[in-house]
């Protein structure tokens, strides 16, 4: 059920895959989701601006966890800290870019949530 | 008003305008909405993953409807199952691969949109 | 903390950079935000439909900025407007396309949001 974003901006090299691989093993990991059903997909942002300073050297990480309606706070505050926690293991920042790094978990709505699987 | 974006995964080949036609077709076939402010997107996912087997022979197509908040349950419930049955129509999907198709349908807040149609 | 998205139709040469700028200056004059808080990205969409009738020369822009909660409806109501606002100014919109511009504002969950900022 879960639908992962992960956006960042294109004057950071990520390892793209690497990266999502990170993110839904600490999904798997938290043990609120099957493995099969995490949907990740990294979106490269090539037009992006940080703040009014177009000349600023920024740039930042942003994933997006949309999940069912029902989990507690507490769920989904661990959840966000582990993709966090995820998201910083073993990378290496640019040391001449100021990066943000931030991690939302929003509900879709469970009832009118239509979902197939094929074969 | 309604905002709709289909993602789906690089590894199927969609049809992507007929597939919005026919989504689009059935947003207007529930009655709830005005053809010309049927707003619709498709986005190729190029970067993704499925679970935790990057080997996995997986793909997904996931469509998000934001409508304005007021709608009842059963309204979206209905609208959801109608994008659903549209995205099977007439498709051929890939026998190799698992598919996972979801529709989540989404409040934006009314009382704060801004909408503006220009002539 | 806001994340802003602005996506384009394709069918319309928006000037992104000074666009993106125009909004940022918005929502710093607002009151509201941190300069370098502000993370917006501009997607321009290349497969659209808008309704059900392929033909029609129609485009549109829609901003999406995700705010944490806590704001009031009236706070979020000037913020559309003045987004609004800032989306028109100075542009030039082709004089044969229907142009749809919306400014939807929605809530992140406070409590399980992740933030870090490196450097």
């Amino acid at each position: 059920m879960p639908h992962l974003v992960l956006e960042y901006t294109g004057n950071l090299a990520l390892d793209v895959q690497p990266t999502l691989l990170k993110l839904n093993q600490a999904l798997v990991a938290s043990g609120h989701f099957e493995e099969n059903a995490i949907k990740a997909r990294a979106v490269r942002l090539d037009n992006y601006l940080v703040g009014t300073a177009p000349e600023a050297k920024r740039a930042f990480v942003a994933v997006r966890l949309a999940i069912l309606t029902g989990r507690t706070l507490e769920d989904k505050k661990q959840v966000s800290d582990l993709l966090g926690a995820a998201l910083q293991k073993d990378q290496n920042w640019p040391k001449d870019l100021q990066v943000q790094l931030t991690v939302e978990v929003v509900d879709m709505q469970r009832e009118s949530y239509f979902k197939l699987a094929l074969q």
